[in-house]
């Protein structure tokens, strides 16, 4: 329910119009407070509504975010899922995942334009290393039983930037030829190592 | 020397001139026409001399294209000498030797500002995929004794880009605080096993 007593039957005008001067308030302080620095309570008080009203659309700040950047999908949902069997597997379920979801965003693929800010703009570089740290590589390190937990999720992510850089963006042509199969059967071993293999020198 | 048959004692204003008009040429060409489609004869016309004494200056396409770019190293000397020693250890050299440019350049490493270009627009990214590709991935697709060399090489090039994305971009915490050992332990194998393991489904 909105933070509202009033009685109402069905949606009120002013519910759309104050979900997205919350979006278009988190857009902006997300941008330039970053992830972590940017409240509920600050976006609230610029998209002129109570912090309850915030928390009631989109559940917590990393769902804020979700909506706000329109990612395809919300890592509070999709890593737990992807974690809940275990670290066995873990790399190729990852890898597998990922290259599913590409697939099927093709052109249309906003993480696409999100790697375009973060690799032009050190503030939206600074948010997405944020988000992408609490939402996705602290769920993933507090999951591996490992030495370095942290690094090694970081490990990972870096293997899986370059995966979308290569093969998205650079469009190397026998990763962008390359099926499925034979990706995960190339990546996941290296995720899996990442996750759960010896980082001795 | 260059191409003039007129005797000359040191430098000639006019030579640093030309050398300019080339690299002014280059850089305009291969952004539109690619790396691969922009030939030394169009970019000497473009400059108003001889293609030879674009040869004389630059040595090959590629090598213009290392100085209209400001490169910090030209493949072509470079990789050469990394695959001497063979494909034991390729990897562990391989990363090492990336760190080590990577950690000496600091903010000043142009390939920051490639990767940006490439990131932002559809043109620089097919010039960057078409250089890396003559200039890195062919040539270590060559020394590659294993099946399907190429997609091998993109294999590393996915796994170094993501390095310097996760690390220098994005500045991923653990990643930018790991000393080179470390990262070497942790990517040497990965890279080896691109190049030289089993990459069955």
């Amino acid at each position: 329910m909105p933070a509202t007593e009033s009685p109402r039957r069905g949606r009120r005008p002013g519910d759309s119009g104050a979900r997205d001067a919350i979006l278009g308030a988190a857009r902006a302080r997300f941008s330039t407070a970053g992830f972590r620095d940017a409240t509920v309570r600050a976006i609230a008080g610029d998209a002129g509504v109570d912090p309850a009203l915030v928390m009631h659309y989109f559940g917590s700040k990393q769902g804020l975010f979700v909506a706000a950047m329109e990612f395809p999908l919300d890592p509070s949902q999709v890593v737990p899922r992807l974690l809940a069997p275990g670290v066995d597997g873990l790399g190729e379920r990852l890898v597998g995942f990922l290259l599913q979801v590409i697939d099927e965003l093709g052109e249309a693929n906003p993480m696409l334009g999100l790697v375009r800010s973060a690799v032009g703009h050190p503030d939206a570089a600074r948010m997405m290393r944020e988000f992408l740290g609490e939402a996705i590589l602290d769920r993933i390190a507090a999951a591996v039983q490992a030495d370095r937990p942290r690094l090694r999720a970081e490990l990972c992510a870096s293997q899986i930037v370059g995966v979308i850089m290569a093969r998205q963006i650079l469009a190397l042509p026998e990763l962008a030829a390359a099926d499925r199969a034979t990706l995960v059967a190339a990546y996941g071993p290296t995720i899996q190592r990442y996750l759960t293999g010896s980082l001795a020198p």
